[in-house]
């Protein structure tokens, strides 16, 4: 006998989001949403987690929705407890994740007027949102069917957008009230297909053809084995350079994938020289400064961006907003496209070859720090392992070192915060079933340590946390270390390790500090077990800032 | 010498803020504030605490804040961490705290372009505050013009609204440019008063007089010497009825200071008989939702609200908002009232001495139990002890006792979250400087588990942790027990202690499980330390829930 809420709405919101295909529901825990939690955890079509602290519960949602490509919702009680989404929802609207903010609120009367739990729900993530809606109580047919269209192009703008949407219900008392057969069925349901606009792919095509200097630029993007192959075919051209990080999850021996390396080298006077004619952009945030300040210092003559969500000005010098998917307007494109002779690729590439043996040679005779511990994790990589990077120095080291295809990478770098890694390295872990690894430091593990206070962590999940002792990134950037309280409130040095949270969530643990006991720890760590496992690496001793520096200056 | 920031509208705010006597400053870690962490923390005139997770951080500022009185800074850097703040600025908006939110952020034309740790911050906390400002960046005499008034305003509302307000400041790199001599010097400032409505007491006067039921209900208030004066002489009267919850700070013999114990006995059909003529309310919210349904279903002819900041309708009755500090008013009320004959006074009487009876014989002879260990919790607080309660059991427990008036007593019932209460209390603890115990539930206590993540915790602080394995709330209120799911996704059921995050963190930390244990305990526990100390009463194997239950069954 499966309970079913008597509230016609809770019965309307279930069917109506499976009709749409979702099905993932991250809950925590409270007594107004009651009826949503009854509903969802009694009927086997949808995939519950309970997740406690309502900060942690949205980026695990975020990871979910990461893996899946497709909604997810997270629901919780009323009052502050939706506030805590909060971080989780700016992260998913930058990085276009689509996610469904459901919660339940006290009926609307209350509000300000001292009852519990209550706070101003309605619209409280307008700013960071694509769609919000206020769902009514009543049961009244014309009131189910207005909320049920509500709904519907909530969650068509959620799907369409790919970004986080908030559906706010009030409820009344009693909650927990049930029936055994359902009021509400839903058949099917029309979706509305997404339109894109129509773009003159020929027009594009002359422009591309015409240019001898052809920068490529990708940023973050999830693993899409089309884009691989039609950058593939982009690149086989001298005048085009394809650039990107770790974060793009793109390969070929063409790309250049490490930016900072391949421009650092070059004097001010030179850069000009390798400024492109048309700078065509994918993705999302990239991390490189650098790349940033070459190119709005040396401008394109044009900017084409290529998303089908975002139109940023990044380089201050847009002028053409391609807004379909990038894999389709490439399948077009390098359908007409002329190799053209240009010496473009060879300006940017003649210093790659000796930049490698410069950064090998380097890392090779440096002794145990940050720069060398990545080295090491990342060439032992387990093959087809995901890997999660943790902001913000983490990503940075990560972004150093070539990675291997079989390797997907993913950070927040939607908002960069240090907020939420993991639980979403755990959310994507639990959606994709994929081992997964996150590496992170010490201030965003901490940060988020509550991740760890969750019963649906897979025995495949793994932690390598660096930990240094402090937000070391406020040694390397020029400044913090003038301000005379730079270890106070700056790097907000400590001594802490993961050695009593491992023991408090049970998880495996074991900690490193040179790198014979590190290379000696991954096959264990790596290996399956009945508990997840943290491999924590104590860098506080090293001399991480100098050596990074010097690693810099060595590549110059 | 001491390092100044260059940018000018730097030294404006920090001037400013002193203009206007406001020197604590909560600063968490980041590069886009680094000009406003140089300035504050290089400058004796403020207090500044460093604290990571802005999350906790805004929660300490709202404890320092509750305690002085006065305005509290938490400045943060650009992006997600000012989305953390968000679940303390509900707290703080609901309960009257002045809390400044100073947040960095990159200039504007940066916003939606990609830029690194980069949101949506401008008027981000809209709905929950009371003020919000963008800050110019530009050092052109008339913006600085702008954004001192700009700034004057927003504090003006933020001390008279006794309400959060926001400042964003975009800044430019280079951040950490220094000067050692201040270039804005802000010699006074002319600060505007509080203008309050006029008031015509004499009617109130008479319409006082000629009542004789007059039921006083009062809420969460912070300790007020006067308010507890006007309140004895207003209660000196047989048709004057004080009812409070230990949230309200108010104490004598003739008050009802258990609002259920009162109102449980009665069978329904007598309630009405109970219903006053004039309601009048005073402070904040109240926890008792059975005082809440009395008042909505027996409806008084009048209902007064005084207070300054909020007229809540919370009993759908309002007739009068008097929008002035209740002891003004009271103090004029009171020149001139008469004392009434009236059986009012007895009727709610009659059963208290016969209940307080029931509810000691009961105490004593229960088994080791949460309410028997709040029984010799609350006994035992020493003299001048500050109080702070967890929500949301423990509040309910708080409530259930006699509390002596050298204990003042705080909860966040703003918003009623689990999220801040630990880092509220040691805030209160660093601005008191009282020696301050907080009582928690163990869901409560890991959620905020990052509030020991701090090198500010006073050694006069101390945690005692009501650890019974679950969120037991949901076992009490009748409904979650039949969703089939309880203990997954209502109690989310635990084995966790506060042991590893005391090895952690560096408290004192001892675990007891039955009576004799914990009446050993205090003396210890309360005595001087050189850390803080964390007490955990472990009550998993009681029958916490039938014990409660059959308590009120055994008062009726």
């Amino acid at each position: 006998m499966r309970k079913i809420s008597n509230k016609l709405n809770v019965q309307l919101i279930a069917e109506t989001l499976l009709a749409f295909g979702i099905n993932h529901i991250v809950l925590s825990p409270g007594s107004r949403n009651g009826a949503l939690t009854m509903q969802f955890a009694n009927d086997k079509r949808f995939k519950t987690y309970s997740v406690i602290d309502e900060r942690s519960a949205g980026f695990v949602a975020l990871g979910i929705a990461q893996q899946i490509k497709k909604p997810v919702v997270v629901c919780c009680t009323s009052g502050s407890a939706t506030a805590n989404y909060y971080p989780a929802v700016t992260e998913a609207f930058f990085q276009n994740i689509p996610l469904i903010i459901l919660s339940a609120d006290r009926p609307e009367h209350l509000v300000d007027n001292f009852d519990g739990q209550t706070i101003r729900q309605k619209d409280i993530f307008e700013k960071h949102s694509v769609h919000n809606v206020q769902l009514s109580e009543s049961e009244e047919t014309d009131d189910l069917t207005r909320n049920m269209l509500l709904t519907k192009y909530a969650l068509t703008d959620c799907i369409h957008q790919s970004a986080p949407i908030h559906i706010n219900m009030p409820f009344s008392e009693p909650l927990y009230d049930y029936v055994t057969a359902p009021d509400i069925v839903i058949d099917n349901i029309t979706i509305e297909e997404k339109v894109y606009p129509e773009i003159d792919v020929f027009d594009y095509m002359r422009r591309w053809n015409s240019a001898s200097k052809k920068l490529v630029l990708v940023g973050m993007h999830s693993l899409n084995d089309k884009l691989n192959e039609f950058l593939n075919v982009l690149a086989k051209d001298d005048s085009v350079v394809v650039l990107h990080e770790v974060t793009s999850n793109i390969h070929h021996p063409r790309f250049f994938n490490k930016i900072d390396q391949v421009i650092f080298p070059y004097p001010e006077d030179e850069l000009e020289d390798l400024k492109p004619e048309i700078l065509l952009t994918i993705g999302q945030n990239i991390v490189s400064k650098k790349v940033k300040r070459f190119l709005r210092e040396h401008k394109a003559d044009q900017h084409w961006h290529l998303d089908e969500y975002w139109q940023p000005d990044t380089y201050q010098i847009l002028t053409d907003e391609i807004k379909t998917k990038p894999e389709y307007f490439l399948e077009q494109l390098t359908g007409f496209i002329n190799p053209k002779t240009s010496d473009y690729y060879n300006k940017w590439n003649r210093i790659r070859v000796n930049n490698e043996k410069k950064h090998n040679e380097y890392v090779k005779n440096i002794p145990f720090s940050d720069l060398k511990a990545f080295d090491s994790i990342i060439k032992n990589y387990p093959e087809n392992w995901q890997i999660q990077y943790g902001n913000s120095t983490v990503i940075r080291y990560g972004l150093l070192f070539n990675h291997q295809p079989s390797n997907p990478i993913f950070c927040n770098r939607g908002t960069s915060g240090i907020d939420g890694s993991t639980s979403t390295a755990i959310g994507a872990c639990i959606a994709s079933e994929q081992n997964t690894v996150i590496v992170t430091g010490d201030i965003s593990f901490f940060y988020d340590s509550n991740a760890l206070w969750n019963v649906n962590i897979p025995n495949n999940f793994r932690i390598i946390l660096m930990n240094n002792g402090g937000g070391n990134i406020f040694k390397f950037i020029p400044g913090p270390s003038e301000t005379d309280v730079v270890e106070e409130f700056f790097e907000t040095k400590h001594h802490l390790t993961a050695e009593y949270l491992a023991k408090m969530f049970d998880f495996e643990y074991q900690i490193v500090s040179n790198l014979s006991d590190l290379e000696n720890a991954y096959a264990d760590f790596y290996s399956d077990s009945k508990r997840p496992k943290i491999l924590e690496i104590d860098t506080k001793n090293a001399a991480n800032d100098s050596i990074l520096r010097a690693y810099f200056a060595s590549i110059k």
